[in-house]
């Protein structure tokens, strides 16, 4: 049988995950097909049979490859020839159903790109990093934000040296549609949001660990300590949905990561602020398509994507550009860009890279575990009553 | 054989133009896939057969559907069984290839979705508008912005009344990239556009059109004569690249479509702004998922794609609507609900819907005849002079 | 007799109008307040003696100093001791009392400061540019927008070629606080305002003249024709109310003058654009301490009133600003930098400072006759459906 | 000898400080200049008598009332007579000589208006209360940025329930000037404000407590408990320079204080956001003319100065209004809003008002103790490694 030539066609994917009424999956599918290089072949999008169907013939899949649970799914894509089985396995389940699927596709062989928070501890954000080592296989983690070119950007212009000696760095993730308890509405995305048992964490993991990360990325600069005023303020939530955060970050860097759900009235505004000795930098979701950097002692800069002089100081962002400046790009291109990065990786991969010296862009498995040490950390601040506690990277 | 379910697979498309070096070409394919409707699997992407090669073997397409010239795709196509062959022919070649093949392809049966300014003449659109209604095809132009949810949430507060009665427009598209002569640098974007054989027009034709669709769309009022003052900044040049339009729209409305492609610095501000006797609104691309509605006795208001009080407004703009609030979506979604509401209308075709009664949400045929008069006005009235030209519907 | 010397004290003025009920007056009381270099001493604040004594005893003025007519206040003023009279007259009223009371005070020897639009004709402006000339005074024209120090950073760009050759403008002054017939109200800015007899013109007088005197001042190039569309929306309503203007200026740039006073919901947006061939620039008074500068091949730069790198640009930037940046100044503060810099003036030719090489820097009488010129040429051009007119300066 | 008449003239002010090289004095003199309300007759502008003097020449001001020090001023000053001597003594001198200015003035019968922070210590605080409530004098604190009118609608809609019971809330005051060690260059106001014997607290109390009291002032709730993160990042500085803080509010709400002079490149971002469980709102520095508005279920609304609707809600806005929407006013007008209401206060006083019960609108002592309190209980929490100190009202 003749190799199988990556570089020749489209990768093939199966979803785990993102049946009807989820809100992520169908982002995800989006975001892997935009460029044309994924195709959705197989899925199990639900743990009800029925649904599963439902929403394969949504998305006109062959029905033979489409499952009524991931278990089956894994083993049966496994058995099927190299050059016919999928090469790419997505998770974009509730939290709880992140680490065994992830792990036994690994296991399979199969690379994975996986929602976030990773899993629902540290434990079990270990044993997948200890998994994606020793199978060799991409992981990539939906850390959507660092997918726009201009966080790219952002991270170069920090890595390159512009902003000098980085102090003070303000993270927040602020958003406002859990200001009241729509969980008890049948609301199916405030429900398992809030479900200990399926979320594992309130606003800390769903978007604590994006503004975490963000940091993290763009400054380089891992958290070392956290002191944390964690809070539910809808009655009888039983998670947490809102945190103020004091953070120090590794060379003496100090700041805050702001954590909201019940900010009513704000829409999903992530952003992330970073001081150095010399210039300093905003990013805001609001504005993904601009870079503001100011300096003591000329104009403040706006850097707009898609600008060659982006591409001269940023390959990655320019790499991760899709269209003119001003001829806007979302959330659903930065989401595409870890997928389309994933897929340029694995065909790396395929073709011989040296995973080790590929510049590979894209949120890893190392970044999960730090998003569940990140929670654990602010948890146990938390309660012991906001005292300083370390990250143990 | 069994009749071809459009309702249970992806609709086939093929692609004229967007070869290597294209720039909307690319966009177009983007948007075509991003909702997981219609899929590419044929194309005649350059007049060059290896480079129309090329580009199907990067599109990982199978090389026998891959052709060196238009005609004879459209003709291998037709020669299809119905159930295999393409629904949809793309047209992204420079406007001097939109007339011939748009009209071959709907003689041939098949739909179309094609790039702007519809043709090079009025005349040819006419005949277009006459193959539409003739053929019973659909027929979709890529006037882009239209399709942003936020520009139909406009179209619909205008259309309830909200505004009144509306006495003021100013729609601009001001973009700076051909501020000097890079026709002369071997910029591929800029010989075409700038040639007078390829474009037919230049800035009027390639961004006037579109501020002109946009006022007419949003407000409902289609515009009634023009004066223009039209100029070639740049030394050399063989179109135009700048124009200051005074305008009058039905009703009584007056205004300016303000247009430039040396404005140096600007990205591509396409704006529009609408006042009426009661309320005001204000959309901008760089802002593109914000409407600005302003009131003379109460606070301003900034409505934001997403929310559920613009679904209450406006169907059309919840539905083409993918993620929520402020992740943000951009020109590619904007693009993609042309592609999707057309796939939606080619379906609903097929499944017997009375295209008279049929409420289908894209730029039309009749809005490519629109742009053409609006070309061809602007043009006859700066040769006199700036005098007030009609524009006759 | 000792000689009265200007440098050891304040200057003593006299304003005429600005009496119960007015709105300009007050604005230039705080105005000529502010830096502590003017006094008010004096005052007819209305044709009504009863109605200019209460208004005297609000700004606790001596009473024998307040007058029921402006020509007995200025007969009055002359005939006291040079070192006791008002250095300055003030004159705040309604256009149609503008000429008259300017020329008798500046052929008494006063200073004057006035509201703009100048005069009701051309000739009026004309005759006032020479009653200048002949006396020698200073003569201030309140154009208050270029008293802002960033629009004096924006003309000292231009001027300092940064922009390169200027290629297109835009200009507008928007507001919709008359998008009804407020002058039925009793609304006494509304009723003089559009009262032929005693505004002129409408719009294109109260705020039309601001616009073009906006652009000629950032520019440093003077309107030489207009093609004006110029309407009264609001029924009834004697005087224009808006106005859409193409307009050339000197060295072939070309571009827009966008006028309205019944733009429902806008503030007073006046705003210009300003693309040369090299870089563009942006200013708008909602965001009045910034000025934003585009270029081909770098980010955008937003300038901040404030810093020491204007100050480096634009001296009379740095010479205008009272705070440190982002401590807002605004319209107030834009119009004190006329009074201040007119004071400057009147204290430099008393200590025989030659005017034909002093640095003054504010409107001058020369501009007021631009405004008239204008105002003259768009109904004119109007009044030929939108003909092409000259603007004879 | 007549009775003085405060209705029938403009107050009297004298200034302690404020001489050559100042910053603060002369806003404090554009300020109590604007209305007309009040005017400056006397002055101890500097302890040198020499500085002092052409201070006062430059000011135009009697020499006979220009005095070398603060308390011959005073006792000068209350040895005229009443209806001769000045009414308001302005403080505008580094932190260290506010008390005992203050104390002395108010003993003599002085009212006082004076820059921040209060004192050096809670303890002063304390006394200089207590010494307010003794004399009956009108005392008022230039916490400058509740004077603006925004800000007054913010606290008024906070108050009214718009925004029901208060959750969250982050104040913030980012500045940049201080990122290196001016201080070293002979910058005069780098210097005195990082001497601990001069300016007693660094960022945290010459900005810390500016966004302490917006928290306060706008929700009506007092911190109640603080834990901070207080840092020097200018090697050799003596005094703090940035403080990421978490604080809790009487009733339950919870949220940051971040504060920095290091943020480089920023200007001086004092701001605002207030999330209840209805409603939320964010004002701006750099907006200072607008309030944002958000709801659960309706567009964003931006709520500008000078509308009748804002008048209608807080008429304490309206009366801090001079001119109309987007006619921008800044920060010194926010300023003139203490003084004139203070000066009305005064005045209110003199004509026999209950200060009880009249609605004074301005700063108080008590504003001024709780702002040392919160620069006390920082300071004690960054010692105890973040802990949660009570600030002890």
């Amino acid at each position: 049988m003749a190799k199988d030539d990556l570089g020749k066609r489209k990768l093939r994917m199966a979803m785990i995950g993102g049946g009807p009424g989820a809100f992520i999956g169908e982002v995800h599918r989006k975001a892997a097909r935009l460029d044309g290089q994924i195709e959705l072949v197989a899925g199990a999008f639900s743990s009800d049979p029925a649904k599963s169907k439902q929403q394969g013939g949504e998305l006109f899949l062959d029905p033979s490859r489409v499952y009524g649970s991931w278990k089956d799914m894994l083993a049966a894509e496994a058995a099927r020839p190299e050059n016919d089985r999928v090469d790419i396995v997505s998770i974009v389940t509730p939290n709880h159903v992140h680490y065994q699927p992830a792990k036994t596709a690994l296991e399979l062989g199969f690379n994975v790109v996986m929602d976030k928070p990773m899993t629902l501890t540290s434990a079990e954000a270990r044993e997948l990093c200890a998994t994606v080592r020793k199978t060799g296989r991409i992981f990539a983690l939906t850390h959507t934000y660092t997918g726009y070119p201009i966080v790219k950007l952002a991270r170069d212009l920090v890595k390159s040296g512009k902003l000098g000696k980085i102090r003070k760095i303000v993270a927040e993730y602020i958003q406002g549609w859990l200001y009241r308890a729509f969980e008890n509405d049948n609301n199916k995305q405030a429900e398992w949001r809030t479900d200990p048992a399926r979320a594992g964490a309130g606003a800390l993991g769903d978007i604590g660990t994006h503004a975490a990360n963000l940091s993290e990325t763009v400054t380089g600069l891992k958290i070392v300590e956290v002191a944390a005023d964690v809070s539910t303020f809808v009655e009888g939530r039983r998670l947490d949905d809102d945190a103020n955060i004091l953070a120090r970050w590794e060379g003496g860097a100090k700041g805050v990561i702001n954590v909201s759900q019940v900010a009513v009235g704000e829409e999903n505004e992530i952003a992330v602020y970073v001081y150095g000795d010399k210039a300093s930098l905003e990013w805001q979701n609001r504005r993904c398509e601009r870079l503001v950097v100011r300096y003591p002692d000329r104009p403040e800069e706006i850097w707009g994507r898609g600008w060659s002089y982006v591409a001269a100081e940023s390959p990655a962002a320019a790499a991760g550009t899709r269209t003119p400046t001003n001829h806007p790009e979302g959330m659903i291109e930065a989401f595409a860009n870890i997928y389309t990065n994933a897929a340029k990786a694995i065909r790396g991969l395929a073709a011989g890279v040296d995973p080790a010296r590929a510049d590979f862009d894209f949120p890893t498995v190392e970044d999960g575990l730090r998003g569940m040490l990140f929670i654990e950390a602010a948890k146990k601040s938390a309660a012991a009553g906001s005292a300083w506690t370390r990250i143990e990277g």
